[in-house]
């Protein structure tokens, strides 16, 4: 080695800092030619001293105060793996940062809500922030975009960016089981949190998606602009229906550009053809599609969480940073990002699927059919499997292209007739 | 701009060099603010200056002599788009890197069989050699391999690196129609050359495969090591079994290490479970699996040729540049590539198809049988579908793990056979 050793100290040891430690330990020599460069772990931090940990960090200094790493001229680079939209994450961001360091983290939930001052705080001191690990883990996605399609003006990117709910979705297929059976299955399993809430109500991959967004378009980090629905509404007959009718179900975040320029972000479970490449993601999987002006349509696909897969992905950022790349956070500089203007519900348009349960009884189909006339919004297919006079049953009408905003409405009025007796279920079908 | 230009010059004004010149007119601005700085064709060179061309380069200096390049002080980056593994591309390459100039190129076949001497050359005379259009076009597995999954030991690797190959399979399948039938429709509709050599018998996927090992093992590029069979042999018959078998069939470039620490390179087509990601990619897309000690199976997926994936990746690579990104071209210093131990063929296990045509009489599957038994191979199926007794008929087989040794002399002793009417057909199956 001509040049010096990177010094690194790592800040949370739970499992994905104690995977880190374990990469840079186990293939320390690759690493370093990789590099071109030793990468020395200095000094480390986390909540608890006393904890026993997988991995031995016996032989780094241990900081009780991990605010005290950003002023160290001993350390390049800050790993933060603890956690949490705010608190000591973001203090420590901001910490490393306004000293001009370089900074790592894998924490998607502050990025959503503090990426855009996190950008411009590391322009403004000459600091560098890398977070290939917050989005689908093992996924160079970032990577991706920011460099491998950095000729491309991108059109539009889909993505499975939550193993959990995936999980979910291809369980509940395969097992014909509900969704809250699978998802104490999940929880047992510990494929899922014991408060799933972030996870099936779509808020973890909403943070990715709106990173993303980001990269990809050019534009402000904007996680309030994301229509966000979750999975748990989502039941054996609808995994059935999709089916029957050639689909997949698939939690998507989404983000497009619109002819008008407008971008739509949403993330919401979606019918894929089932022979589609996202529609052949299964289990804990994540992938991401990107569609760009001359690459055309590409996707990564691979483990989205855990220990291995989000390590190597934090590993990969410290190599970059040995190797001397330090690019904006963003993929260009803070100034530019613009802020997008975001397409309405009006704007959106797609193919719909609505499952309804409504009393078996003359009339009810044509009630329906009538309020999605009036609408202007045409049937592709109806179904209704099985006759039950005078008791639930369940139809799933699939619509051609027509706005978000029009089938909302639509749907609004169809649950106000007397013979459906819940909310409709909508779902978005896209066909990639 | 704070930082002035980087100029470059592009040689070849084919589809790939004529579509480079394309994204970086369209996305000009894009481009400039992704890289830091503008990008400026300064010099342009084509075989010949009179033909029509689908972009206008006449704002750009035109040079008779590529050579000349080399030289320049005014030339910071030389995109050689001319193709062929000797020649102009490879005098070209010599002198830009003697000269210390960056130099892209998509030529695989230079790259195949010259690469370890251009990787010397670029890093004695700090030049840098940039090739991520040379495998897979729109797909960034080159920055994968080098960056994205840097933290990782690579355990195997293995690809669809062919689109034309993959389309002929894709089509076969989904027609039920025949081998030659196919290819001439393929030519016709330009997805194949007119002299379809270099595709079909897998010389083009293999160079490819060549480029990924060196890089994903850090060894030193050995094309003659590729154990190569092409897919003229696969008829429809093949294809229907396998369908049967649940499986589909791809022309697969394979690297993978064993406990021995020896690397098996192979191109071969293989049978991969119809269920699987890699088995799921139709028709003219590349897919590239890689599997890492920590990031474990990640798969990019994308167009593998074409106008625009190819000079999107070569784009990238001059984005890259402009960056100021300048990596030993394998991903660690050029000394440090070691030479790498194959395997031989004993020492490569997989499940194996045989597909034998016999003459419908009593008895020779029992000969068959006993030829595996004495060769220590045990039959997994065994599938003879219609009688016609007399008549020729064929008998798939698929065994349990044995060595690509065991079965190749097995298939010897059965095509010696009397009742055996021709070389049998022997597929790896890969289930991944």
């Amino acid at each position: 080695m001509t040049q010096k050793s990177l010094r690194i100290a790592v800040v949370g040891l739970g499992t994905v800092g104690a995977g880190v430690v374990r990469v840079l330990q186990e293939n320390v020599a690759a690493i370093a030619k990789r590099a071109g460069r030793a990468i020395e772990i200095v000094a480390v931090h986390a909540r608890d001293k006393a904890k026993m940990r997988s991995v031995d960090v016996g032989a780094y200094e241990w900081v009780d105060d991990p605010l005290s790493l950003a002023a160290r001229v001993d350390v390049d680079v800050i790993v933060e793996l603890a956690g949490g939209e705010g608190g000591m994450a973001k203090a420590l961001a901001e910490a490393a940062l306004t000293h001009g360091k370089s900074f790592v983290t894998a924490n998607k939930a502050m990025l959503a809500k503090h990426g855009m001052a996190l950008s411009a705080l590391a322009e403004k001191h000459g600091g560098s922030l890398h977070y290939e690990a917050a989005v689908a883990g093992g996924i160079p996605i970032i990577k991706a975009l920011r460099e491998g399609f950095a000729g491309n003006d991108i059109r539009a990117l889909y993505g499975i960016l939550n193993g959990t709910c995936n999980y979910i979705l291809t369980e509940m297929r395969t097992s014909g089981r509900d969704f809250p059976d699978v998802l104490k299955e999940a929880q047992a399993k510990g494929y899922a949190e014991a408060d799933p809430t972030f996870d099936v109500e779509g808020i973890d991959a909403a943070h990715k998606l709106s990173i993303l967004t980001a990269l990809a378009f050019g534009v402000r980090l904007d996680f309030d602009a994301i229509d966000i629905t979750g999975i748990r509404r989502i039941n054996a007959k609808d995994i059935r229906f999709a089916d029957e009718l050639g689909f997949r179900i698939k939690l998507l975040g989404i983000a497009q550009r619109g002819r008008n320029g407008k971008i739509a972000q949403s993330l919401e479970p979606c019918l894929v053809p089932v022979d589609s490449a996202i529609g052949s993601v299964e289990g804990v999987y994540n992938a991401v599609c990107v569609e760009g002006d001359f690459v055309g349509r590409a996707m990564l696909e691979g483990r989205g969480a855990g220990e291995g897969p989000t390590a190597s992905a934090v590993v990969s950022d410290i190599v970059d940073i040995a190797r001397g790349m330090r690019l904006p956070a963003f993929g260009i500089p803070h100034g530019d990002l613009k802020e997008a203007k975001w397409a309405g519900p009006d704007e959106i348009s797609s193919e719909q699927y609505l499952h309804l349960i409504v009393t078996d009884q003359p009339g009810v189909i044509a009630d329906v059919s009538a309020i999605l006339r009036d609408s202007r919004i045409s049937i592709e297919t109806m179904l209704q499997r099985g006759r039950d006079p005078g008791q639930p049953v369940s139809v799933v009408i699939t619509t051609h292209e027509c706005s978000r905003a029009a089938i909302r409405a639509a749907a609004q009025k169809i649950e106000d007739l007397e013979s459906v007796l819940a909310p409709p279920t909508i779902m978005r079908i896209q066909k990639f």
